[in-house]
């Protein structure tokens, strides 16, 4: 199994690259996006950027550590992003359609990333696995219960579970980047539209808001 | 790139299948539930299984006809289950309900399932990927389909888009099977619990119901 066994104290954002690892980053990112499964040779790299597959050892340590680079750099700035919104002066509602609009577009730009995630947390029993976890998850969630809270005591929500609402949301956002294989089959073209990406942001946000925003049934349900 | 070559032209259900099959694929769904990715050896079967390794070959023709057989095995069930709800004479919106936890329940039981399809399905560009894709994806999207269309035929649904409708409910129902690693991680506990299972179709249920059954607003949206 594909297990990253060491995690940086601190991980690189997207400016403190060197301008040949990030082409070595944007060359990962470019091959992970036309593949459905996080599976990348050191010679892909290579012959994506032009640049000579040391270099990955050199900026990276390796396969595992360009790839946990890779990551942070994407992830880092949404949970930047979440972060920065939850503390803006918007109403809850206008925070949760930001939330869910953001997570497309994130994953619009970046359809490998929550299976990237996946794949460095691993079956979940080494200790970098966990650190991605307490990095890129719980900050997520905090910000998402945080919005929810909000949105409760300003009575514009109905009261959702937040660790269910993660898991479900994060579901719906990623899942048309991660089926967008079957999209050729079904529709004849293999990726995600803009037209599509757009339609897409309608349509969780519809889900999602419609539910949020319609009160509970006064009886417990059964 | 792993990709399936072929695919047989009916596959084997369950009961189709000889004992010595039937423990391969037993021990093979036993593997992929502990893990995060579709990686398995023939040895790791082997061990599991307590048979030797040529027994894949003979009854499937090798690790990618195993994996396959493994997902038809799974699959069937679940489109023949939806086929029939279909037809039942119940009303839309039971027909719904039954639905959303139907697919928990099965990634419950099966938690790999999604990810194997996609593996199968791969980046798109095989015959047999596109076999399985209308093997499997366009009836269920053609039972959603039917059943949002009763909904809204009985006065019950708002319109929906039924394939944007596949892509975000696929996702909300498999997220937290794919993402059961990160619980270990946020609550000790790294597997779907039956009490956590009963919660989330109770989630996902209120979030997809509520919308359904909320008529749109009399305005067009902007």
């Amino acid at each position: 199994m594909a297990m990253v066994e060491r995690l940086p104290e601190k991980p690189l954002r997207a400016e403190e690259h060197s301008p040949s690892a990030t082409a070595l980053l944007d060359a990962a990112a470019a091959i992970l996006s036309r593949r459905n499964v996080i599976d990348i040779s050191l010679s892909d790299v290579a012959k994506e950027s032009g640049l000579n597959s040391a270099l990955v050892k050199y900026y990276f340590g390796g396969k595992e550590g360009m790839l946990l680079a890779l990551h942070s750099r994407d992830a880092y700035r949404a949970v930047e992003q979440m972060e920065h919104l939850v503390r803006m002066n918007i109403s809850p509602v206008a925070k949760m359609r930001v939330h869910i609009s953001g997570m497309i577009n994130t994953y619009y730009r970046s359809p490998y990333l929550n299976r990237l995630m996946h794949y460095l947390i691993g079956d979940g029993e080494t200790e970098a696995g966990g650190k991605i976890a307490q990095f890129f998850v719980e900050p997520i969630l905090n910000a998402q219960r945080a919005i929810l809270e909000q949105g409760v005591a300003s009575g514009d929500f109905r009261p959702i579970d937040p660790e269910l609402f993660y898991f479900s949301l994060t579901g719906a956002c990623d899942h048309i980047f991660y089926a967008r294989h079957t999209l050729l089959h079904l529709r004849g073209e293999g990726h995600v539209t803009d037209e599509l990406r757009q339609r897409y942001i309608k349509h969780v946000t519809e889900i999602y808001m419609t539910t949020l925003l319609t009160p509970p049934p006064p009886e417990a349900s059964a």
